[in-house]
């Protein structure tokens, strides 16, 4: 393929000439000189042109287009230190390539059934292009943590035949006449996939129907999932711990910029390194009494309860041990008190709340079947599953990550459809 | 983490005593010495007990064990040219951690129906753990190929309210009221994303309703996507050709093993080097007459055809400028010839035809409209997609590559099923 130059890389170019394309995001003129706000999808970068360099019949085009126009540009890069990016690009020629219509996404505030009806489009402004670039750069990190210790990837189906998160939030659909469900989780298969690869983690989409509408909710997320043979629950712990920590190193190493178009208090992020915080269930219920709100032993933590909980430590934190009657069937019953799970919830600090769920899981068979049916589940669809037990049951644990949720709380924004590039909730299908 | 051992890095340990977490995939008996075979998700060891070195008890107990039992075995790694990975185990202690009913799967030939039955066992056998872990290093490869050369990964939507590729093969939900569709393709929406971050892709399932039952198709598969923008059909057609030949290298280096263990001709696979045959349509068509095989110019290939035509060439290759006929109406024109259009499919050799589809799309606003009236789609469900040619249009191409089909040719096996963990196809949606 040619050689491309991106504004990303421009500072390897100081004093050269390149060609640019991309797009017009805004201009000014003083008459003489034009000064182009331009973004080439890696980065944005002013453009500056004078009447005598370029000509008065290009000078006079350029003027006249339309913001999100497509141009071609081409000049020198000069280094400037007042400029955003730290280079200005003088420009020796423009080539327009489309004329935009009046383009829907101004300057005045737009309302969020708007922006959200016009996301194609919103996704180009430059606080969205930041939040994406760290998405992606999450996603890198998570899965770079799990390729380099020798954990094997392996997809779990997207389509089952039974539910893994509970019934009232599945998306059915018709399976050749069959009832399939889109998954809530990859875990059930997981498992399946450890007890062959010892170590292994998917990535991919869980669909949820939830019909709260409430800014920690999409009915479409995704989520990073290990499972780990031979390992219990101080084992997933410490792999959440420096998992974390990668990802935010990483995102402060390589997203630098975009943190800052964000306006990010990075020192928040510098501080999340091991070891976390690790409280239990128990304690976490006393500290939320000590901060007087009322909560009964043995309910969950709703949202509210989680934000008090995260303004509490200056980092990400561990709560384990919760109770069996907050967690799903599949969770290992702690030997010490059978009336708490080994489990474990991550949360991130300044009111995020919960971002990773995890624990070990049940070995013993009759315990497994008994927990089937205690909650009422229909045991063929799980005799699968249940065979894990049957052919050489070991220890095993895991946990999900929600890439949403963490990308949130590592960007400092309130809401996660912004952390998505097409966002899925209650009456959001489109575009 | 606790330090552990895996079979995979036992080189490392020559000589020294290590502990493996594992299960038992077979077993015999000299009387005073056993010969266990055991894996542990990362490789297949033989360890060597003598009844002298363990003792009566543990010789005793371990000669007890039913295949797939969960065992921990230490020992002193020997070097052994015989042993199939090159090294073997002088076992010093044993600890079975669970003794596994009678397994189900053996020494015989079983079906197909029993095995996809049986996936979540399956899939431990020394084949199965074969491809998949190519399949593994082959998405790794792919995602690394775009990362490196600074694509942003961008996930599309998996409920989308329209059509990407055809309405017949469709899975349908209710979607809080209305009607959702799983997507069958993250293209329409990479478009969208290319125009805002100029190199992207995306990597996640696709799902179609495929009716028919064949070696190929999979209810459910994964596709890598890119898509860019300032680009047309020879750039892509370049960026085919490295990613894939990019994939295959990392595999002949990272995964021989595994190939070996598939008895893979990896001189086939050492021959997948740039630059690829490239033919157009209609060459092909006359190739096929040559061979002959009845076809008539305008309609699309089938997979009988595509097995003639991919015994034609030594290592994959292009078919570019198909009909308007046979391709989506969002392919661009090919302005040489309007009956043509600006795609290009990659098929692999040995028979196993196409495993990338992609092409240049329509830039025009006008020609856009209008091809989406030809084909009577619902214009209100594309007009966030016919925006993307109102708002700075630009030449843009890209292609999708089917994971599992080239897992299937990598691997030199015949079903697509066994390329993916849990495969979904036609009647077959458990476990």
């Amino acid at each position: 393929m040619r050689q491309r130059y991106y504004i990303e890389d421009i500072g390897e170019y100081v004093n050269c000439e390149v060609t640019l394309e991309g797009w017009l995001t805004g201009k000014r003129s003083s008459g003489k000189i034009l000064f182009l706000q331009f973004r080439d999808g890696t980065g944005f970068i002013q453009c500056v042109a004078s009447k005598t360099d370029v000509g008065d019949e290009a000078f006079a085009s350029a003027d006249g287009l339309t913001v999100e126009s497509s141009l071609i540009v081409t000049g020198v890069v000069k280094e400037d230190r007042r400029a955003p990016g730290g280079y200005e690009l003088s420009v020796t020629g423009f080539k327009a390539v489309q004329v935009a219509e009046e383009y829907p996404i101004g300057r005045k505030e737009h309302g969020d059934a708007f922006l959200l009806d016009h996301r194609h489009l919103w996704i180009r402004s430059s606080r969205q292009f930041a939040i994406l670039r760290i998405r992606a750069t999450v996603i890198s990190a998570a899965r770079d943590y799990f390729d380099s210790r020798g954990y094997t990837m392996l997809d779990t189906p997207i389509l089952t035949p039974a539910a893994c998160e509970g019934t009232t939030t599945l998306f059915a659909t018709d399976y050749f006449g069959e009832s399939a469900y889109l998954t809530q989780s990859g875990q059930l298969y997981n498992e399946a996939t450890a007890m062959a690869f010892g170590k292994v983690y998917c990535f991919g989409p869980a669909l949820r129907a939830e019909k709260s509408k409430t800014r920690r909710h999409l009915t479409e997320f995704w989520q990073i999932e290990p499972e780990i043979a031979y390992a219990d629950l101080g084992d997933i712990m410490d792999v959440q711990e420096e998992l974390l920590s990668e990802i935010v190193a990483r995102v402060l190493k390589d997203r630098a910029r975009e943190l800052g178009m964000l306006k990010r208090d990075t020192a928040v992020l510098a501080r999340v390194q091991a070891p976390f915080p690790r409280v239990t269930y128990t304690e976490m219920v006393d500290l939320l009494s000590k901060n007087g709100v009322e909560f009964e032993w043995g309910n969950d933590f709703g949202a509210d309860h989680e934000t008090v909980m995260s303004r509490t430590f200056d980092r990400p934190f561990m709560v384990t041990h919760f109770p069996k009657s907050v967690k799903p069937f599949y969770m290992e019953i702690d030997p010490d008190d059978e009336r708490l799970t080994l489990s474990v919830d991550m949360l991130a600090p300044e009111g995020y709340g919960e971002i990773v769920g995890g624990g070990q899981r049940v070995t013993d068979l009759a315990t497994l079947e008994r927990s089937i049916d205690e909650g009422a589940l229909p045991r063929a669809d799980y005799e699968w599953y249940v065979d894990l037990r049957r052919f050489g049951s070991v220890p095993h644990a895991g946990f999900g990550l929600g890439i949403e949720r963490v990308v949130a709380w590592i960007c400092g924004i309130h809401h996660l459809r912004e952390t998505i590039p097409f966002p899925r909730m209650l009456n959001r299908l489109r575009p």
